[in-house]
Order: C-alpha cells, then sequence, then structure tokens
C-alpha cells in the first residue's frame, strides 16, 4: 500500500528484496485519503500485504485493520502504536519504532507470528533475521539497554494511568477536539479526507501562507514548539502523541483561536 | 583474522556474503595469542582483511597495525576505540560500537575510507549501506538521539581530561599495575602471551577454581562487581575501560592480595 511517505520508503527498501506490487496508492492525492479496501488490487498468490498504519507527514491513519483472508498483514506501526487497542492476533508482523509512543529512539519492537519465523534470506544480516533474535532473546547485538529501561518505564507509566483503554480515549479527545477547532476556523484547514484523518499527527495549513512565519513565531513564544509542518506538504503539524497532555492541545487551540483574531 | 569470540562471529557472518580465507587462526591456543604476521597466509586478491583488534572475553588485543599492502584493512575496534592513538589513515574500514568506551549502547561509529563506499550488495538493508548513509548525515533512519547527546558528553570529557593521549597513559598504568599484581601472585594467572595481553579486558584464574565462588561473593561485599569471567573461559575478568579511574584497579588489586592471603 502507498499511502505517505513511510510507505513509500517501505517500498523501495522491499524492491531490493523481492517483487513488490501496489495494491492501492493515494499518492495522485498526495496521500490526502487512503483507497477503499473494495478497490485494492490485492494479488492472491501474494506473500504479505504491507501497509503503514498512520502517516506521520501526511496525516492519515487507518481506522480498522484490512482484511485479504491468509495474505499475512506486515504492518509498520511506528506512529500509532500504544495509541489505541489493536487486535495483535490479525497481523503477521507488527513493528516499530520506540519514538514515538513507547520512549526514546534506539529500540525496534517486532511482533512476529511463530509460523512466519525462520523464513529470512541467508544474505539479511543476522541481527535482522528474526529467528536468530528470537534464539538469543532480542539480544544476538548488544541491544540500546538505556533506551529499553526507558521504554519500561513508559510502559510502567501507561499502566498506572488505566492502560492502552485510557489512552485511546484520551488521544479521541484531543485529536477531536482539534479537528474541530479547526473545522470551526475559516484561517485553518486541513486536507486529510475525513474518513482518515489520524489521531497522532494533525496536519493544517494557514488560509494565506505568509502568516507562516508569524505563526511559527509567535507559537514558539508561547512555549508551543515543533509545528512547522514537513517541507513536502508545508503549513503546520501538531504531533499529539501519548505523551502530549490534553492541555497541550487546548493551549494550542486557544493560541490559534487568539492567532485567527488578531492576524485571520 | 580468527584470534576469539568476536573475530569468530564476524567470520560466521561474513560467510553470509562472501568468500571467507581465514588467513591466521589462534582457536587452538583457545585464542591466547595472535600469530605472527609473517604466519599470516593473506590473499593478494582479498578485497579485505577483516580483524577485531581487541577480543574481550579472551583478553587479546593487537599491539600494533598489521601491513598488508594495499589490501585494505576492516577493524572492529569496538572495546577498544578511544583508548589509544591510533593511525586512521592505515585503515580502510574502522567500526565500533559505543558501549565500551564512548558511551552507552546503541549507537555505532563507523569510520569508511571515501573509495570504499559505494559498493555495497543492492541486497544489503539501507541501513547498512555507507552511501546512503553518508548522503543522509548518518540519519538515513531515526537515529538513538539521546545515546548520541550521551556519546558527545564522553568525548567532551574526554577532551577536558586531555584527550586520547591521557586515556592512553591511564590505561597503560591501570593494566600495568593489573598484569603485575597477577605476575607476583602464586593464586592467579593469566593464560594470554604476554605481547598481546589487553589493555581493556584482563583475565585470570584462580590456581583452585574451588575457591572461585567466594571470590566473586567477597568481591561484590567490596563493591567490586561484574568480575566473573566469561563462561567459555571461565575465571575472572577485570573490565578496565576508559571510565574505570586509576582507583578502582587499585581496589581491585589490594582486594586481590588480601584475598590471597586468607585464602590461598
Amino acid at each position: 500500500m502507498n499511502t505517505g511517505a513511510w510507505s513509500k520508503k517501505a517500498l523501495k527498501e522491499a524492491q531490493q528484496h523481492c517483487e513488490v506490487m501496489v495494491s492501492a496508492n493515494s499518492e495522485s492525492s498526495n496521500f490526502t485519503t487512503i483507497p477503499d479496501y473494495a478497490e485494492w488490487n490485492v494479488d492472491e498468490q501474494a506473500a504479505y500485504l504491507h501497509y503503514t498504519d498512520n502517516e506521520t507527514i501526511h496525516g492519515v491513519e487507518f481506522q480498522d485493520v484490512p482484511d485479504f483472508g491468509d495474505i499475512p498483514l506486515v504492518c509498520d506501526m511506528s506512529s500509532n502504536i500504544l495509541s489505541r487497542a489493536i487486535d495483535v492476533s490479525k497481523f503477521g508482523i507488527i513493528y516499530a519504532g520506540s519514538q514515538k509512543n513507547m520512549g526514546p529512539a534506539g529500540v525496534t519492537i517486532v511482533i512476529v507470528r511463530d509460523d512466519l519465523i525462520g523464513h529470512a534470506d541467508k544474505r539479511i544480516p543476522s541481527v535482522f533475521d528474526y529467528e536468530q533474535q528470537l534464539k538469543n532473546d532480542s539480544m544476538l547485538n548488544t541491544p540500546a539497554t538505556f533506551n529499553w529501561y526507558l521504554v519500561g518505564l513508559v510502559l510502567k507509566w501507561m499502566k498506572q494511568e488505566g492502560g492502552i483503554v485510557a489512552m485511546e480515549q484520551r488521544n479521541q479527545v484531543k485529536a477531536g477536539k482539534l479537528y474541530q477547532a479547526i473545522e470551526a476556523s475559516s484561517l485553518y484547514s486541513n486536507p486529510v479526507d475525513k474518513k482518515y484523518r489520524s489521531r497522532m499527527n494533525v496536519p493544517f495549513v494557514l488560509a494565506n501562507a505568509e502568516l507562516d512565519k508569524t505563526f511559527l513565531e509567535l507559537a514558539e513564544k508561547k512555549g508551543l514548539s515543533a509545528l512547522k509542518g514537513h517541507r513536502s506538504v508545508g503549513g503546520m503539524r501538531a504531533s499529539i502523541y501519548n505523551a502530549m497532555p490534553e492541555a497541550g492541545v487546548d493551549a494550542l487551540i486557544d493560541f490559534m483561536q487568539e492567532f485567527e483574531r488578531t492576524h485571520g
């Protein structure tokens, strides 16, 4: 599936190792939607079906799990794992970098269905061979120990806060408020199909792009940082991962409304 | 070169990618020495010559840089980089995990000669393709940012302490003292050829292996931890990387001498 910048990178990487067929592609819409499952052109002989659950740059997120029968699903959940409940049994492989909802960068979590282990190409470096990692309790190489420890602390914090259920509720509230504020405004807009808007990354553009610089400068003064959108889409992007409290989203909305009153 | 546990792992890994010829092998001595360069059987057509500068488990370390003309040297310096001055220009590739002398685990430093970049097998994952990493300022993937930061702090600390010259002097003093104490004892011994003893990892065995457990327990009580040798060689191992002060080595020697008086 080619549904954003990360899907596209995954496709390119896969082409070095196997024959790749693109079953669905939203690039022509500048990745502002996800094609309906009914339109996906999935080869029944495919070894697996790969997709990216949430696209950080384009702000597009799958809202459920595609079902193509026995074809194993391989899913990049780097940017939305632990943000909502998922049925792990529906997947062949789930992989996710730690750096969004789990802890600092430097750890990758991989969940692999037992029967998919043991088929690695012998030319793949051993650290990427799940069979060898399994046999060595994920310590074939020296792991990033301090990062593991920090991920452990984050998981304990999550449990104390009410676990995945609490995270999911908070993320719905946070994203709901922010999209509502954007919809209610005549200065801000979000180009993404409402059905597939991300609860993690909310991109938005100003009606007048010449105001972008002022917006970012004033936001920074209010302690609202890292709001600049990726250069491939422009505008702004609010990343509201688990670690962002509702009060942070409220502060952003207050600032956006004030900015619209004074500059809109 | 097969001169210890890490060389052996590197050989096995390389066999998945190319035809491997073992030019020198000290396994029959249980890796207690390094064959003289004159005895190395190096194929003049070899694409590169790989060796491990310091073997952590066996306590064997190269004392200079082998010279085989135009054949590029590829060297694993994971466990002794930054412990002594090296002439980087003599190497094709130097690589080193950060977790011994540079910082926490999770970062790998690679120094590659310009002309060796750009020849990666297309089936090697992009993160291991030095050309792609170079083009992306080592940030093709999201790097372990906090670990990078900590490595930076360690490098600043090193500079404040007098740099590589100071580190090398300290390591010579620390290792010199410890080997001298072992030599002067009738309870402790080190099996490694004196010419190739490591300044980073000092393995030693007790004349009576039944005392090992008591030695480790009493050492732990004195705050001397992680002295147990690797199971493949038994006995003890003192790892005295840059972060170990001379006072730590002195405390170990004091304890060893006391233990010999009371249990020897």
